[in-house]
Parts: C-alpha cells; sequence; structure tokens
C-alpha cells in the first residue's frame, strides 16, 4: 500500500465560499502539568477544546493534527505562554489565521481552616481559553469559587436563623497584555465577597466560627456580583470581564442568579455533580 | 426488492451458550401520562429503557420491536397496572421469560405556601421501575424530594445562626401486591422529615415561617435517612425499600450522604441539573 | 404579625453604583403548552431562567415575582408573543428595563420511516431565548438535531465500509420581526443536511435505506456546517445565527465540530444524557 | 471560648434503634497517585465517596474524620492494599463495623496507532470500589472502555456501507483474594471485543484499517457483553462480575443496551461528557 497515494479528500476544494470560524477536536481529555503560584507544578487533568479557522477554499481541516500537538504538549507545563505557543503552532499546523483553545480542569488550593489552622485541599473548577491571530493573543481565566450565602431578608425578618446555601461566582477575565493573573489570586478575590468561604475540613471550632461569620455577613447574590464586579474594574490586571452568581436556595428547588458582562460573555449556568 | 428475503442475522443461532438477562433500548424520551392521585392525568416526557432477557440459542434481539411497543402505548394513561401490560406485550413480542421498564420523569405537584396559601407547582424527580416474568410483576416506585436541612450541630455550637442547605432525599419502594402508593403519598411522606419542606413559590411571610421552621427543626442526614425508614418500616404499602440523603453542605464543597437499604438497591448519587 | 410592616431589604438602597444587567431565577421547571406547526399544542417540560435588570439605586430584586409570573403563565399555550408578553409583564412587576428569558424542552415531532412509512416520535432539543426592552423584543430559537455523519475521507481510503456516528447540529437562530419559523422547520432544514436522518423506528427494509443513504451522502462536520450556514443565509425568516456540529467519532474517543457565528453565539458543546 | 466544652450533639444518643448501613462523605474531590502496570504512578483527580455504617446508639457520624483521613492518604500511591489501609483507618476512626470507599478518576493509557505506530494518550473512566469488616476486604475494579460497534444486521442487508457508533462497555469485577488485576489488563481484554479498538490519533493509513477491521469485524451489543461474559468466567483473578454494553446508535437519537450480572450490580447508564 502507498500511503502517500491515498486520497486526502479533506485537501479537496470547496466551492460554497464560506470561511468556517472554528474547526476542530473536544471533550478531549489529557493530563497536564499547571504552574501554581509561589513555585511548582500541579498535574491536573483537562478537558480540551482545540480548533483553527477553515478557509472558504478548503473542504476539510487535517483532524489529526490538532491531537498531535495536544500530545505533544503534554510533558511540559500549561500557563499563559505555552497557551500562546499552542495556538501557534496550531496555525502553522493547520496553515490557518485563528486559533482557539479550551483547557478546563479541576484545581486544587490548600486552605486553611479559619481557627484550628488545619489544612486540606478544596477543588476549584478552572478554564483557561485562548485565542491567537496575527494581531496577537488573548488569553482568558476562568473560574468557578463556592461561597456560602446567607439571605439578609431571610434574617430580617425571622426571630432566628436564616435561610444559607453554597452559591457558585463563575469569574471570567481577559488578563491585560504583559500581565500575571493566578489563578489562586482570582479565587481568592472572589471568595472574599460570599457570606463565609467553603472549606474541605472543619472542626468544630471552625465550624462556629463560619455560621457565626456568614450570620453577621448576609449577602444576596446582588451583593456578591456587585462587590465582584467593584473588584474587577479596579483591577490593573484585567482587561474585560464577566461575572455570574448562582445560589443554589435552600427553600427553593430552583436556583437565583445574577450576571453581568463587561466585555467577555458570562459562563452557562453551572450544574453541580 | 423483496424485504421477506432479507438476511435476519439478528435471528442467527448462537453458540457461546450465555442467556442474557437484559436487552433493549435505553435513553429513549416520550411524552407520557399519568394518572394523578385524585383524578385526573399529567402530561410527562419520559427517559425510558425497555429490555427483555435474551435466550443462549439466538444471537440477537429484535430492537425495534422496543420502540413499536412504546410508541403504541403512548397514547394511553400509564400506571401501575399499565406498566404491567407492557411488560407482557413486550415478553410476548420477545418471546422473553423477563421483560424490565423504567420510565423516569420530572413530577409537578401543586404546593400551598404555609402562610399566605399562595399556590405554585413544585418538580420531583420520578421513576416507575417494573419487572415481569412468569411469577408475576414487581413495581417500583422512586421519589427524590428536595428538603431544607439545617444542621443540629451547627446550631448547637454557634452563639447564632446555623448552616442550611438543599438535601436530596431519594426514596426507592417496592409496592406491595394488591396495593397502591401515590406519588403524591410517598413525596409527603419524605418531605416531612426535613427540618423544612420546599416551596417555589413564598411571599415574605412564608419566607419568615420556613426559616424558623428549619431553625426549630434541625435535622442531620442522619436523623432525616432514620425518620424516613422508620415510617417505611411500618408502611403497609411497601414491601421493600432502600432511603439516600445526600445534603449539598454550604460550608463544603463536598456533600454528605446516608444510605440505607432494605431489600433494594439506593440511587445513585443525585446529582443536580 | 403585621406582615406589611416587615423590613424589605431588597428595597433598600444600594451605593456601588452598579446596574446589574440580569438577575433572577434559574433551573425553574414547570409544564408548558407549545404550540405545534398545522394546529393543536403539546404539552412540554420547559428548564426556565427569567431574569430583569436592576437599576444601581436597588440593593435586591423580588425573587418571588418571576415565579408568581411562570406560574400564572402555566395555563395558557406558549410561542412567540406569549414570549413578549411574559417579558412585559416581567419589566412591569420588576419595574425593569429590560427582561430575558429561556425556555428549554424536549420537543417531540412525528416521523415516518423512509420506506415502510411506519410512525414513530423522535425528541429534539429545543429552547426559546426572549429579550425584550424598550425598543422592541428579540425572538431567539435553538434546535439541536440529531443526524448520521459518514466520512468522506474513511470511505475514500478504504476498500470497504466507512466510519459514521451520530452528530449534532446546534442552530441558534434570530427570527426576523413579524416572521414566523416553526420549530419543525428549522429542524427538517437542518436534518436534511447529515449524510441521513435519524428516526427512532426502522424496520429492516428502513435500516438498508438509511445505511446506503448515509454510505452515499458522506459529510464532514465542516460540509454539514456549511451546508446549513448557506440555507440560514438565503432565508428570509432569519436575521441572525449560529451554528455549531458536534460529531462524536465512532473511532476516536473525543469528538470533532465545526462552529460558525453570524450575529449570535454558539451553543456551548452539547452532552449527551 | 472553651472548644473541649462544645456540646457534641453528633455524639449524642439516638432512640429510633436503626443502624445505618452507610453515612459519609460524597463529591469529595482530590489528586490522587495511582500505580501504573510496569512500574511508576500516575497523579489522578478522584471524586471519592467514603462513608462507615453507624450503630443505633449514635445519633450523628463525624464527618470531618472522612475528609481527614482522605487529605492524609493523597501523598501516597493508591491501590488495592492502599483502600484496604484507608478502610482499616476509616473503621477506627469513627469506630465503624464496615466502611465503604469509591475513588472514580480518568486514567490514561499509551495507545499506539495500528499501522502507523503513532502513540497517543487515550481517557477511560476507572473506578475502584472497596469494602471492609471484620470479615475482610473486599476491592472491585470498574472501567469504562469505549470501542466501535458496526452493526451486522446493517451490514448484511445493505448493499454496501453498514452503520457503526462508539459503544461503551461497563464492566465491573471483584478481584479475587490475593490476586492483582490492572487497570490496563482489563481495560485490554474488553477493548478487543468490540468491532474495533478506539484511538486519540491515526493517521489515514490507520483510519483505513481501523475503518476496514470494524467491517470485518461487526459485532452486536449482545456479541460483545457475550464474548466479555465468557472472558471473565474463564479469568481467575476475578470473581464476580457484571457487563453492561451501550452503543448510541448513529441511526437512532436512542441507545441500544446489554447488561449482565453474576454477582456485581451492573453500571448504571453512562452518559458522555
Amino acid at each position: 500500500m502507498q500511503i502517500e497515494m491515498m486520497a486526502d479528500v479533506a485537501a479537496g476544494a470547496d466551492r460554497r465560499g464560506i470561511t468556517i470560524q472554528q474547526v476542530g477536536i473536544t471533550e478531549m481529555h489529557l493530563p497536564i502539568r499547571v504552574a501554581r503560584k509561589g513555585g511548582g507544578q500541579d498535574t491536573v487533568v483537562a478537558r480540551i477544546a482545540l480548533a483553527a479557522d477553515l478557509h472558504h477554499e478548503a473542504r476539510g481541516t487535517h483532524m489529526s493534527r490538532f491531537v498531535a500537538i495536544l500530545n505533544e504538549w503534554r510533558e511540559r507545563p500549561v500557563s499563559y505562554h505555552e497557551v500562546e505557543a499552542i495556538l501557534q503552532a496550531t496555525r502553522q499546523a493547520l496553515d490557518a489565521d485563528v486559533a482557539h483553545i479550551t483547557l478546563a480542569f479541576k484545581y486544587f488550593i490548600a486552605k486553611q481552616a479559619p481557627i484550628s489552622g488545619i489544612e486540606s485541599l478544596m477543588d476549584y473548577d478552572v478554564a483557561f481559553h485562548g485565542r491567537g491571530d496575527d494581531e496577537g493573543f488573548r488569553f482568558v481565566l476562568a473560574v468557578r469559587a463556592p461561597v456560602t450565602a446567607l439571605c439578609p431578608c431571610s434574617k430580617e425578618i425571622s426571630a432566628y436563623g436564616a435561610h444559607n446555601q453554597r452559591a457558585i461566582v463563575s469569574c471570567t477575565v481577559e488578563v491585560s497584555p504583559g500581565k500575571i493573573l493566578w489563578i489562586e489570586d482570582l479565587v481568592e478575590m472572589v471568595e472574599a465577597q460570599g457570606s463565609a468561604p467553603l472549606y474541605p475540613l472543619l472542626k468544630r471550632e471552625d465550624e462556629k466560627y463560619v455560621t457565626e461569620l456568614a450570620y453577621d455577613h448576609p449577602q444576596f447574590v446582588e451583593d456578591i456580583l456587585r462587590d465582584v464586579v467593584a473588584l474587577l474594574r479596579a483591577e490593573a490586571r484585567v482587561s474585560r470581564f464577566s461575572v455570574r452568581v448562582d445560589s443554589h436556595e435552600s427553600i427553593h428547588n430552583h436556583n437565583v442568579y445574577a450576571l453581568h458582562e463587561e466585555g467577555l460573555p458570562a459562563h452557562p449556568a453551572p450544574t453541580q455533580d
């Protein structure tokens, strides 16, 4: 069999005159290494989409090249510059003007319980989104940080108690050119705006503390959203952003949400697994 | 083309000597009508699996017959007796000893807010599971009812407040032969065991009420589980059951759960959409 | 208890100066009635988000009003005009400039098998998205239609056979003012662009037909996308649109996709349940 | 604050007389290290449930101890013996008779394309389930391996072509005491029973090969199931098992499945993310 003689159907001409904005692979899973703030790297498991545009003359792209590029990169740590380099390699391999990538993964941060100081690892849903073309490179960092939300209305009208619940703050930011914004930085900003942060491991003295902290800091989803928006507007490392807060109301079977976009589309509603 | 002459590969003989316990279709969606307690019917959208056993002599089943049976039944209301009849039709159509069905759907029940009395519709995840063979018919009803769970420990150790959250009570019961157990009955039993029930629509006076009610009735997942188990053991309409409670802790990013099986396997952990 | 004297915390003033674009409810489920092309109505089960903007002076919205509006509307059929009316009612009830709604549901269309003519019901994921403000009303229809995609490359290079698989065509269109575009119309347009349509119920003569049809019409995801884009550009009832095609490759454990946006953002990648 | 004087509500007595079979944590996520066949370790991200029974005298368990145990173990590689040790530690920490654990994760195996020999990493859904009590330890390994399934009926009745699709083989096996069964071993057994294996990276000569291989080896879900059942019955390292095959039919919008249990319950239907 002479492989070089096999017809390359995808390379054939197309006559519909339509340039496709994105064509590539999705739901690809690979372990990747991500740099930590403060040094070192973590191995995470990423769900990946990688795509490029396709000129109107070509019928199909070369799907295997996207897979090959990702397999080549999996031994190296992935951060801002590597995302840019992967997009550059993709544009060259596919002879494309624009390339797009999404790497979504669970990222772990060690947290110390507020009173006992006991340490445990908490998981966050994080994504890197990159887009590269001749005019440059855009890097978007997205995190989902859960917080406690205690309802100010319920507290106010009730003789005692107040309904509270897990709320998810979804934050998508474009990092300003030349700046570095660590996952840890964005998580820290966001978590502080709930009624209380969440922790995997709490001793009883910690549980007392977070219960009272939340009761002392009631926050509507509107409050959390506005506090995050105000922070991001003032943040020099962020050029554009969107914020979404979804609260899994403990008194309802539906959620309440607030959403605000300044230059970037918001996440879809989070699901909880 | 002479269709009757087309080879029927599935009808061919198989020599591995293995009788298959279940073979059929799954992830089929159809609107079905379900009888309400108190009369009338609701149209629900069911996710359906229908299967039969396959004797060791036959290589394959006739998949299209499962689809045909479900399409025939979709105009008629589906309850205990119709599930039995569908299984009977399946056994005949497939020449099978045993047939299995699952119909999973969202079911809606009108609820009145506790103080204002205002009415709204709340959704519950419900499933009918049926199994029929020569020895008879077994009907299993499964419901997932969300409740508020307020932590007794958090209440006890804190000067004020108490963390609370949505918890899902998953209850699977085999209905005793000759008995009727309505979805509404099982939901009512289960909901009463949380710290407070959930409602879609609450006025402020209702929100005050449920906030204080939950604070007055703190319940661990262990408490909710035991209260449901005690009720089901005493219930003549139920012959076997399992119960599972999953609480979406507002102070953690993981859930806590309790599970108990008396003759039936428990649901897998619920996901929330 | 004098309810009218209860403090209304949400109505309090807010000093952060941030108008929120969307605040409301999500993951609400209700049965609704949808008008069919050709007359009649279907009851579907909708997953609903309803929201409005919130002026910078107000601290919180009135979440219960969103629930109340949806419960009022659930007895009436929902289509283009009713979506507009719900948004109008929402703006009034919340004293808001803009209102947003999404109603997502499974919709069923009767299909006839291509040779035997036998009829069965097939499910499609459909959503209505509406946005209303002083300048008018925008109605967006989104459908996900599965098709068979048979790989042209695999067919060309192989001595026999060709890998094929289920692909999902996700199409989001803004309906031109004053025009009507039925769900059935959009599904029909989209389904015709795969290698073959899908059917719930196929007799053997039908299975032969669709197998050969797919082999005779190999289509890359790029081909399907371009054919749909060309149709939508030529369609007077559509003012803006996006298209996304995801193919669940039978030779890989990842998917391939193509995406094109002309004025509307594309769906996120579909998951399969 | 004197922490040691805080009331321990969970330690209080319970009078309902109900011993709970499982109570603990779920949806906990942690990076863990898993030993590879042939040496070395991989870091994977596990979704974890850990639970113990609760005697009828105690009102509640100590949830934080489950979290503490998992955080202690995360630096060490996890395999058969470590699962046993975690369960032993759990029983001691909770003063329990029985402990249960599930660790579910994506696991990666390097595959070589069949003709070009090019290597890439493929992901598999894997779970370790453990149960420990005074009578011993049971270790269950579950894998989900996708394969190509090409329909024998479609091939037989069609003049050319045959519908094919991704099918998921879900295999759950209890490892015989004293034996070792690697993830790699079980995946290899299962993958060989489809019409063809899947690969992340295929050159054109490989794509030709797998297309023709699948056409030459048509397999119903019944065939795949029986071939796996026959292998597992003959496998000395396996004492009990269940097998489930779900095929995402390219000609339908529903799936077909076959399921067989010999001593262990089958997986629920897989969803695809």
